[in-house]
Formats: structure tokens, sequence, C-alpha cells
């Protein structure tokens, strides 16, 4: 019997976040505040945020204990499968062997619950009411409206307008479970009622939406904000997915010479590859390669520049070091919207630049490609976010096919493309448009780095 | 630590389905043909199917080898999850323990790849290149799309017009897997033709979309037809839920009291009570209760004859002896589109009158009332189909409540709703309309039953 499953028992669960701060060679550049220039304080984000994740966010204890409750509901799908893409794998001819950690099982489709049950959880317990979030194509807004509905907590989304027409299924998505769901811009705060005087058919962006769910939440006593990537936290309550993944690795007796990810803040796969990179901090795996994949039009790490900028477009947030393409830059409209984001989560730029990860950036429609091979012989609908994995992983594999090894290679699959079939039909139809790196635009958008940027 | 999930290892996962007809305490009624009004032979059914599903259709051995290649296959998603719904428990404030056996995560989203793949590779055994089917929402033409890719057959699916313009993402995850999917009425038959000559905007329908599918297959050597549901060796193919669920049961410590589950053509639910029923008929179980759900609107065993009649509108295939509302009817628009058939399993109507099961009617909006609780509590956004099960489970469940037993209800959850959003949308809109039993169109349907229905 070929196995190509692995289910790791409900009681093996992991029941500690691992988080990689206590392991940096250097540690992490302070975060800035906006406006002064000088490291943020706890202060600076208690409106927006409960005192236990500011506090992970600067925490440098290896492991973190994840919360009774957490983890009851964690059990509602997790743990999730190791599977081994056997089919993949024949169809290839490879001597590689090709595993995948799969999160579309959650019941919002992708790893944004890990986050979003742990974020609504410590919300709960600090006896906020009411959270707002951004949504661009829905991914996140959704697994937040679940994460709130069970915890018992309001949610109210601003979603990008454009991507509000054009997917009611994922505003739907968030109906269902409770939480409300607005276009943006929208008359509820400040920032949507000037843009839509300014403006009344104005599209939105993620930018803005961010814009407007910071001015809702710090106007609220009984509301705060809440972000899906990028951030400490957020990437800390991911490394469940390879913590996991480390024990069904074991049960399958192999071990990764190659992971590979795509990455878009950066949370799913910091989420996967930080349980592994300890092995290649301290030594123990010193070859073990980790390959970020990033979308040709919006190559952050590839072709941005390690500066201090905004995490969002207005200029709100505070300032991260990280790679970036300005946070002016508004990435083309590929299908990959989760891929779509001008800056990079600061500790996988940090891990860049300490030279423990590489990155490379791929073609539209040579992912399509590899999603359609992957949905022909594994079955499994991938969103466009994972086909940039599967793209670099059956490139790996044809490598092995010709050099004759058998490398082991591990992809961490973020979810599944039930929402994203217009991007299918539109390949398979020959209307997909495959889009370049547009450098005019990040050229504009590099010139207006925030000052600090230059220290 | 609370077990919300049963994972079965791949080793302990079936290697035999069950077939009911060894332990059936009356034989079923034969097949007729539908012109002599004979039992069918073999040879009569020899251009549709293959030789070994033909075999099972009739077989009366207990247990029936699942080949090899079927297995490597089902181990690409299966052994599927048993879940506890201890979130909803805990909403409904109820002592009964509430266990479903979940078949939403196939890369189908739904229980049907579990035949689709057998008839795939009982077709490729035997020399098929290609297969045709029928589709209306789209659920089983996807399945099959995904299973003849797995064995490298063609797929052409006739999929009802209306459904094929109104559900465009269905079509697409056919097109993904590689099959051809046309609207039906369609100009490659000559039933198509007809159609398009005297009506060029036919909506189309299921009973249709099958002449279309079977004219297509008797046409051509190298053609076989498929069907998704009712007959006999597609339940047996379905008995692997029911065998997995008895396995996880028992690592549960668990035996359920009450099983429930929708029908419409029946094969989903018949492969998760199918195992369980052999200790009721042995009586080692008498008082389990094995509850079918149906529609309101379309209430075939609650409200049908139980005769002679067709699977088809067209009257082409074989007469099956089953509980009709008549060939001609046309069930109303209902959501769960996957329940609208006239007709019914043989094997559950036979075993309906010989007292082993029991059958409910429910209403579209309560359906949907249990389907969005059940969103909130436990997370996954239900097909409309399934959410029959959760409306009666949970009637069970406060049953309970108020009688204060702890009874084990199980529940044979189908799969997801991740294309069927447009309904969850009309509800939270409070546009969803509650369609009644439509008593006069069964009326006239059942005047027109075929004569040897009287018998």
């Amino acid at each position: 019997m070929e196995r190509s499953m692995w289910f790791l028992d409900q009681k093996d669960m992991p029941t500690q976040w691992y988080n990689i701060q206590a392991d940096l060679p250097e540690p992490l550049p302070p975060v800035l505040h906006p406006a002064t220039g000088k490291p943020v304080t706890s202060q600076d984000l208690a409106p927006l945020f409960p005192m236990e994740l500011i506090k992970q966010e600067v925490s440098t204890e290896r492991w973190i204990d994840i919360p009774q409750e957490v983890q009851d509901v964690y059990r509602t799908w997790r743990p999730t499968v190791l599977y081994r893409a056997r089919r993949l794998e024949k169809a290839l001819d490879t001597p590689a062997k090709i595993f995948y950690k799969y999160e579309g099982t959650s019941q919002a489709g992708s790893h944004k619950p890990n986050t979003a049950v742990a974020q609504a959880y410590y919300n709960k317990k600090e006896g906020i009411k009411r959270i707002t979030t951004e949504t661009g194509a829905g991914q996140w807004g959704s697994a937040l409206a679940m994460g709130c509905a069970f915890f018992g907590i309001e949610c109210k989304v601003y979603m990008v307008r454009v991507s509000y027409d054009q997917k009611p299924y994922r505003r739907i998505l968030m109906e269902t479970w409770g939480a409300k769901c607005v276009p943006s811009p929208s008359p509820d705060t400040k920032v949507g009622r000037d843009m839509l005087a300014k403006w009344p058919d104005c599209p939105g962006s993620l930018g803005l939406a961010i814009s407007e769910a910071v001015e809702d939440a710090v106007n609220r006593d009984d509301t705060h904000y809440s972000l899906g990537s990028v951030l400490n936290h957020v990437l800390l309550h991911q490394t469940i997915i390879g913590e996991e993944t480390r024990k069904q690795m074991e049960m399958a007796d192999a071990y990764p010479d190659i992971i590979v990810g795509c990455i878009g803040g950066g949370s799913n796969f910091a989420g996967q590859f930080l349980p592994w990179i300890r092995d290649k901090i301290s030594g123990k795996k010193k070859d073990l390669r980790i390959i970020c994949v990033e979308p040709e039009s919006c190559p952050t790490v590839t072709k941005g520049l390690y500066a201090y900028d905004y995490g969002d477009v207005a200029g709100f947030t505070p300032l991260l070091k990280m790679y970036t393409l300005g946070h002016n830059f508004i990435p083309p409209p590929i299908h990959a919207g989760g891929l779509r984001y001008h800056g990079m989560a600061p500790i996988i730029c940090h891990l860049h630049r300490l030279g423990f990860v590489e990155a490379q950036a791929v073609h539209q429609t040579a992912i399509f490609d590899a999603g359609i091979m992957f949905a022909r012989t594994e079955g499994i609908i991938s969103g466009p976010e994972p086909c940039h994995d599967l793209k670099v992983a059956i490139d790996e594999a044809l490598k092995c096919k010709e050099s004759g090894e058998a490398k082991t290679i591990l992809i961490a699959h973020s979810g599944h493309g039930h929402f994203d079939l217009a991007a299918y039909d539109a390949y398979l139809s020959g209307k997909l448009v495959d889009l370049a790196y547009p450098e005019e635009e990040v050229r504009k958008a590099m010139v207006e780095l925030p000052k600090v940027a230059t220290e």
C-alpha cells in the first residue's frame, strides 16, 4: 500500500506556536512610529490590538502556548493533512518526492483561520465587542468573519469595491458567518466619505480599505482592528502549520531538501518554513533550501528595496523595515489577489537579508500551466496563489529528473481555488494575460518612500 | 483534550465495498426492459456499461474487492474525516452526541468521486476511450470529469442549459479537469437537434440531457454512458463511506442511534447507512433509526407511488421499481439541485417498503436555518442538499434536550456548498422562496406512469 496522506491525531496537535525571534542570529530592526520616527511603544498600538498580541509582536520566547479555547476551535479542522503528490511525481517521471501540506480543508478554505481564530480569541478576552478589517479578494475577510462568529464578536469588513462587485461569493461567505461587509470607499468613515465626495465611482484599493478599518477602530472603544498577514504575531500563529508538518514528515520518514511557497504578506509560507529554518540556522540542516515565490508583476523581494516603509497607501501604519516596491505602488490586477502587496513580512525580509531564504519571481501563465497539471493529476483545484508554489516545485522536480537526484520537496499549499475559477476559465479559453514587471510604476513609487528609509 | 475529528489511517481504509443484496430479507424486484417489459439482460445493458458494473448491479456477493488502482486513487482524498459537532451540540444545549461524516474534502467537494473513479476505472479496463453523462447543477459532471482525467479517458458532459448559463463555475471545474461540457439541448445529437429545431431557446432538463448522453454513447463503439446515482452499483461504490465510518465510530467509542441523510437519487445516504442497516436486519441493533430526508417540494418517498417507472423523462431507460412522482414530473427549482429527481434508488425504496428506513420531507427555508446555524457553530458551509440532514439532526437533538436522552446522531454529510452561495445570499437577504408540494403537477405526472406499473 502506497500512502498518499498522513493524518496527525488530534492529541498530537502542537499546543505551542514557534517564535523565530528566539532563534534569529540578529534581532529584527525596530518598528517605527510614523509621526516621530522613534520605535513604537505598546501604548501606541493599544487602540488597535489587544495587549497579548502586542506582546507577541516583540516576544523573544521560543514557544508560546496556544490557549485552550483556541486549540478547541483549531480542532474543528486541524491537524490538516500532509499529502504526497504521487500521481504528479509519476506524470513528471521524476525521482523527486513531492509532499504538500494543504490548508484548503479549513472551513474558510485557506490558512487564514489559524490567525483569525487566535486574534478573535485575544480580543474577546480583552472585552472587545467588535473587530474591523479590510479585505481585497475576500480570503482574509471571510476567515476573520468565521473567527469572530466562533467567539461571539461583531465583525465589520471593508472590502475593496471592485472586488465587492466582482466577487459576490466571498461577500456572501462573510455574511453567512454573520459579518457585515461593505464596499470601500464607504460612507461609514470620514476617509471613505471624503473619497466618495471627490470620486463617487472610486473602485477602492487595499490601502484605502485599511484606512477605513483603522479609522473605524480608533474611533470606538469597543472596537479593535485586525490584520491578516505581515506582522510578527500573525506569522507566529501560522507556525502551527510547520510544527504539524514536522511531525507528519517524521511519520513519512522524510525530511525536506527544498521547501517552496508563495509570499504575498508572507504568513502562510512563514508558517510552514519558520519551524524548519531553525535547523538551518543552528547548522543541523545547512543545505536546506527555502524558496519564496512571488509574481513577476509584484516582485517585492526579488526587485524591491530593503527600507522602512508604510504598510498602507495612506501612510497611517507604523513604519516597517522590509523589502518594498513603495507604498504607493498599485500592483497589476493578477488573479493571485493575495500576492498583490507592495511590502513583505519583516521576518521574511530579515531572513532573506541574512541569506537563509531565497526568492524567485514567476509568470502568471506559467503558474496556471502548473495549476492545471496539478488538478489533472492530484485533483485539487489550487488557488492562484499556491499555483506559484506548484510552478517552482515542478521546476525543481524536473531538475531532479535531469540530475537523477531523489530530492524531497515540500510545498506549503495555502488553499483551494473554488472562488477563483474565473481565472481558470480565462486561462483555458486563452484569455489570460501575462502581466509583466511594471518597472516604471515601481520606480515612481520608490521615489516616494518615507524619509526615514534613507537612514 | 476533547476530540472533534477522527482520522482513519490509510492502511485501515476498507478494501471492499459492502453489497446489501447479500443481506436483503427479500430480493429486489427485477429491472425491466422498457420495450418488452421483461427483465433486462446483461446484453441489453452492454452498449452502455462495462460488464464488471453490470455484474455488480445484480451481484449477491456480500463483499466486492475494490481494485488496487481504484484504491490508489481513493487514497488521494480518502479516508475522509469523521467529525463530532461539539460546538453545535453546545449551541443547542443538547445531551445528544452529533457526529458527521464529511465527504466535502474530496477534490470535487462531494461523495460523487467514490463512484466516478470506480466507473472510470472499469470502463478503462474494458478498453473504453470515452464516457458521456448528463449533469444538472454540475456536481456529478465535475466528479466524473476528475475520474476520467485520472484514468486518461475522454469525458463529455451534457449540462442542462439553464444550469450551464447560471452556474459557470461548475462548467469551468469540468474543463479544468479536461472534460468537454456542452449545454443541453446541443446540436451534437439527434434528440438535441430536434429539440433545438422546435425550440431554439429550450432551457433543457435532466431528462433531455440523459437522452443526449445515451444517444451519444450507443452510437459510438468507443463510448459508454455513466450514471451518478440510483443504480445498485453506484450505491455499492458509495459504501466505502459507511465502512470507514464504522471504524471511526468505534475509535470514538460510539454507535449511532439515529442515522440521518438527504436523498435525491439516494447514493450518498445509502453509502453511509447500508453498512449499518445490516445490524438492523440481523437484529443486532433493532432500534436503529435511519431517516431519509427529502424536500417538501419533491417528496418522492413520502408522497410518491411505489411502481415501475422510467429513470428519465424521455423513457429511454430500463424500468425500475421505485417510489416515483412520475417520470414527467419536473420538480420546482429548489436550490438543492441534487434532490430534484422524480424517482429514487430501488434499494432504498425496497428497504423502506420492508420497514427498515423511514422518510421525512422538510421545507426549503427550514433547511437554510439549519445550514446557517451549522456554519456559525462548526464553520462548514454545507451544500443545500446536506442542509436537509442538518435540519432533521437538529430536530432530533432538540427532542433529546426535552427528553434528557443522550442519543448518538450520525449525519451523512455529502459535501460543501462553495458553488451554491447564491442560495445563501437569497436566504440572508430574505428572498428565499419556500416552495410547496406541487400536488397538481404530481397528480398529472402519476397518470402517465408506464403500463407495467399497474401490475
